[in-house]
């Protein structure tokens, strides 16, 4: 088996090839633009991982890889004008850097060159790898438009918020690891099996995403640590304190996230504080290790040998810990 | 045979099947909005009549028709964004009825769901036409870019301009008589040459749309007679005058086209007097009949019988003067 570094070098090499600009130039260079903007290149590296994984060379995953991340990047892409956000990576988003018209078209070229990735698979490989990536995007929309209706709802209920960080961000995680297996022409139980991999640890993931934005380390979180709070953003963390809470502090946490202020220092530390005093500090963490170990649990019905399922814990635990 | 009528009866029964709303609401509800607007649902017709000429039941065609509308609905809505439009078929346009973002997301939900229609056939077919139909649908986006990139060069040549009309909209004509064939199980000689029929007849009506907005009889053109000069479009009447015209003017015509006026009538009316003396009005007519009667002969090469090439001839003389 090969590290994850191997896997890494692999694909961008594999990018770079992928990446050279076509004509019309206004449709293409930002699509390469945001492709080569970084990032860990997590999906693209779990779908080789997978193929590896069941008994075949991972090159032969690359086009599938490649398209997980080409996907990727066109949610990211669309998502940012949706958020009007000024930066990607440190780096000015698509529609910032061009306009919002430039990345509507780019992305919607994107999502059509993902499809087109499969192209050189034979057509069973073809069909079951383009019904995966139309169920899964497609779920990716539904989660994202639940995002968009949850900033103005105050009724959100913690199973609704697992559902759509599940469509938003698990789904993709547990298609990069079936598409591998797919590829690598592994059973219907091992292709669900590592399906279910992904998905929970991406829900696990992504609580804790919610749990390092409001809890983690400055230096090594990578954004704006309290961001979450400052945007009001009904969290697992935030839900989980409101079920737990008195009704007079209730009331105030949710007075606290009806407001934008100019200095937040005091909201960030006031909304913590309610985080941790009311148990959901302590319960999200629960939470994280339980999906954790549900995905960890699923890695014992796959009929893979020890030391791969130990190498596929070992990248759970990296990710988890963030030392991917 | 089956009439237009017919597939188009048959047609909007089976959208009307099609389009129920899902969750979430906000996500599906525009999809649906769009989708039961009207128009003459001309490209998937074509897919239906398509299949029956190669001797397949229509209603197999069902699902690769509907794919094509709802690829053809996507552009529409990602287009009128991208235009400020604010009407569609005399309605308002999607991001006018709800906003920008849901726009983007419906959109995008759209050509996803494009591919799915294509899941209930056998793997090879699935293939064929998902192949097609990314070939095709990058082609559309590239078509658009060309438009959006022409709008702001003053060096437009004419072959440039008739490869922006056959992206944006004639290969989706000629993918759309394509993928019946395809569902037919055709041979390759005749797929590639119904392709090449619609792709014609599409550069055709394209042509003769430039046409009639100018020179179209006000009561039956449907659009504003005139837009097309009102918005300085460079289109083929335009290209064409530049050519023909002496250097004065030609040069009056240019900045005729650089201006926005409130009165637009004197405008138009002395633009079409140019389109007129130039030269250009008749080599457009030239023009058009140039491509309807190479989309006829294409007609000569196809292993069908006469009656099924008169019915496609009739149908291609029908859309020319605009009676179907």
């Amino acid at each position: 088996m090969h590290n994850t570094q191997d896997y890494q070098t692999a694909f961008l090499d594999y990018l770079e090839i992928f990446s050279k600009v076509r004509e019309p130039k206004n449709l293409y260079e930002p699509i390469n633009y945001i492709l080569r903007l970084g990032g860990k290149r997590l999906r693209p590296v779990l779908t080789l991982m997978s193929a590896e994984v069941f008994n075949t060379d991972y090159k032969k995953a690359m086009d599938a890889a490649l398209s997980i991340e080409v996907f990727h990047n066109f949610s990211l892409v669309h998502d940012d004008i949706m958020d009007a956000a000024p930066l990607r990576r440190g780096q000015q988003t698509v529609h910032e850097k061009w306009d919002a018209n430039t990345g509507i078209l780019s992305g919607d070229a994107m999502l059509i060159m993902a499809y087109q990735l499969f192209e050189n698979y034979e057509s069973e490989t073809f069909q079951a790898l383009a019904k995966l990536f139309s169920k899964t995007a497609l779920e990716v929309c539904e989660g994202q438009q639940y995002d968009v209706d949850f900033e103005t709802r105050d009724d959100v209920t913690i199973p609704q918020y697992l559902k759509m960080i599940e469509y938003k961000t698990a789904v993709l995680v547990g298609a990069a690891m079936k598409m591998g297996a797919i590829v690598a022409n592994a059973s219907k139980s091992d292709q669900n099996g590592i399906y279910e991999f992904g998905r929970l640890l991406g829900i696990a993931f992504q609580l804790q995403d919610d749990y390092l934005d409001a809890f983690g380390n400055p230096e090594t979180f990578g954004k704006q640590v309290g961001g979450d709070i400052i945007e009001n953003k009904k969290t697992y963390l935030y839900l989980k304190a409101l079920e737990f809470l008195n009704n007079q502090d209730n009331k105030q946490l949710q007075h606290l996230f009806s407001v934008n202020l100019k200095d937040n220092e005091e909201k960030i530390s006031t909304v913590k504080q309610f985080f941790i005093s009311s148990g959901s500090a302590e319960a999200t963490q629960k939470e994280i290790e339980n999906y954790t170990k549900k995905a960890f649990s699923v890695l014992e019905t796959l009929s893979i040998n020890k030391e791969k399922k130990s190498q596929l814990e070992a990248f759970g635990n990296a990710l988890m810990t963030r030392k991917v």
